[in-house]
């Protein structure tokens, strides 16, 4: 139970009392992030076992406060339960900010804006974690640390209002986004519901297979098949949301599919292809999807001796530069090796300097 | 450079000397492999600078022994390469058994069979393993430890050829599978090709997002895409040579995506399919593909104080026993809680006694 690093005062300041309405894993989470950094917390569930172990767990107090006490309410039910849920504590809730955590947004829009309600004091959040748990046992304060935090205002909220929840994101740890409902909506499309559908696709693909053939399965189709283990109740409700945007991308690997199958045949049309993919793989393949899409190769001369060759290696992993990859060139116009370190960018005039530092040659 | 562990006397027994043409990751890792079990090994490589990075790791010997010496020739080269190689140490080594290390087996074998060679003594295999790395300098003799390494006989070979190379994949740590040359290359365009091509296509996919958009990318897609980031040159030798499985592999695909699409907009039938790919995914979730594929619910009963919650909690986590999901269920009828927990079918009776043991209610 590590809580996030301590928030700025002026973030803390009359944030609270919060209620969370729902203490799943989310609403019990983002309780425990709250009251770790001193924010007091209230919790209603229509479980009370749940309101009970997240309470357990740190996630606040199960007592109720005046319904006009609070400052702001989190909506963290079921996505299907989130737009009643948002209006009656709209009602009942004068002074506060009321927000919500449902991984869709639009479609919980259209439900509120259809009720005729004034909607300037809901604005629309979706913090982006998650693990393979789903209730209030694993609720942990550092789930959002360092995870985006999607705010979506809409244009009939004050600014103040919009801060406050700005402020809960940055309070939690979270790194804050803002995105218009329909934005967030194809942003979650593109990186993680289009991901979780081909994922599912490529287990469903297994069942065909004989189950001998599953013995040959190593850690690549593991990773890929990862997030399809995960319960389908929740993606249920999420697809079901966002469905609009699921179906357009869908189709777009509809069309990119018979590409694929069209430039089988040519293997330097199919490299084509899986360059274009390999390029997209590496635009999300840093912690925060910000690393560098390229890497740069440091090129060092080897040595003839055999022993000059293991202390090159203890030289290179001694400069502390994480190595992309690593391969050795032959010229055969001089007779001589080369090792080719292939490092971020940023840390290539680094290794350069230490690497020369040592007595290497290198190619420039 | 942890070796693989001691091997049976029985498999050492003779099985060298052994010649490993190309010295690439593979190739230089089964050579440190073997050495470290005390095995002769002898390198080739087209490129000096790649034998003497692979001799320098612990591979094996750069001089060369009589060509009547060897006893077994290992062709570790791109896949490309191996016909001619495979056809040119049969003729030259007359003692040896000349197996390869391509990970597609059919295509090799018609360029084989297409010589008229003589293939008595030629007995393909396929190592799996591999890493983002390509060349020598990370060769480890550990590689193969626990992989799996596909042995695909042919019905000319003789059964001690056969054993030779199955005795050299134990040797390295690794367990073996033998399939037929077609059914492998079936089995790996299910496990392991349409995978990578399933990444692929989620990183092609990105190229139509926006930028910002990349900024909500979780854990999820980061699973999905990170086979699709390795380099494309050995995916375009495998996928080409694979060509008709994969082919066969990305119409089912192209089958589900459309069954996909029509049950986009009912949640039942939606769900279904996302079970079934969950079915799937969950046959190769274990660390050797071989996990169970279901989990098994125990549910102990929620106390009424919070504080004995709490020791729940911590008893569930002495038990040792790997937790799969947890929930909290209410049971309306008696206001009580109950903790649901999934763990393994084998570990299951285990958790029990546990928490009976100490003094948990258990319901049956």
């Amino acid at each position: 139970m590590t809580p996030p690093p301590p928030a700025d005062p002026r973030d803390l300041d009359r944030l609270g009392p919060v209620l969370i309405v729902g203490t799943g894993l989310i609403g019990a989470s983002i309780g425990c992030a709250l009251t770790s950094q001193g924010v007091e917390v209230h919790l209603s569930d229509l479980s009370p076992a749940n309101a009970i172990v997240a309470s357990s767990r740190g996630a606040g107090a199960l007592e109720q406060l005046a319904p006009d006490t609070y400052r702001l309410v989190i909506v963290a039910t079921p996505p299907a339960a989130v737009a009643p849920i948002v209006l009656e504590r709209l009602r009942r809730h004068p002074n506060a900010i009321v927000t919500d955590v449902a991984s869709v947004k639009e479609s919980v829009l259209a439900d509120l804006e259809g009720s005729g309600a004034d909607l300037s004091r809901y604005v629309g959040s979706h913090p982006m974690s998650g693990t393979q748990f789903t209730g209030p046992i694993t609720a942990a304060p550092e789930l959002f640390v360092d995870r985006t935090w999607v705010v979506t205002p809409r244009p009939g909220n004050s600014p103040a209002g919009v801060e406050r929840v700005r402020r809960l994101a940055r309070v939690c740890g979270a790194r804050v986004v803002s995105l218009a409902p329909h934005e967030h909506d194809t942003a979650v499309a593109e990186v993680s519901h289009l991901p979780h559908l081909m994922s599912i696709l490529t287990g469903a693909s297994l069942r065909h297979a004989e189950p001998g053939h599953l013995d040959l399965a190593g850690g690549g189709i593991r990773d890929v098949t990862r997030i399809a283990r995960s319960q389908t109740g929740m993606w249920r409700q999420i697809l079901t949301a966002n469905r609009t945007a699921v179906r357009h991308q869908l189709e777009g690997v509809r069309d990119d599919l018979e590409t694929l199958l069209d430039v089988l045949d040519d293997p330097d049309e199919l490299e084509g292809f899986l360059e274009v993919g390999r390029t997209g793989a590496r635009s999300v393949g840093g912690k925060h999807g910000r690393e560098a899409v390229d890497t740069v190769s440091v090129i060092v001369e080897i040595p003839d001796s055999p022993g000059a060759l293991a202390r090159l290696f203890a030289d290179v992993e001694k400069a502390g530069v994480n190595v992309e990859d690593l391969s050795v060139e032959h010229d055969r116009s001089r007779e001589t090796g080369f090792l080719s370190i292939d490092v971020d960018p940023g840390r290539a005039a680094d290794l350069r300097a230490w690497m020369k530092g040592h007595g290497w040659g290198l190619r420039s």
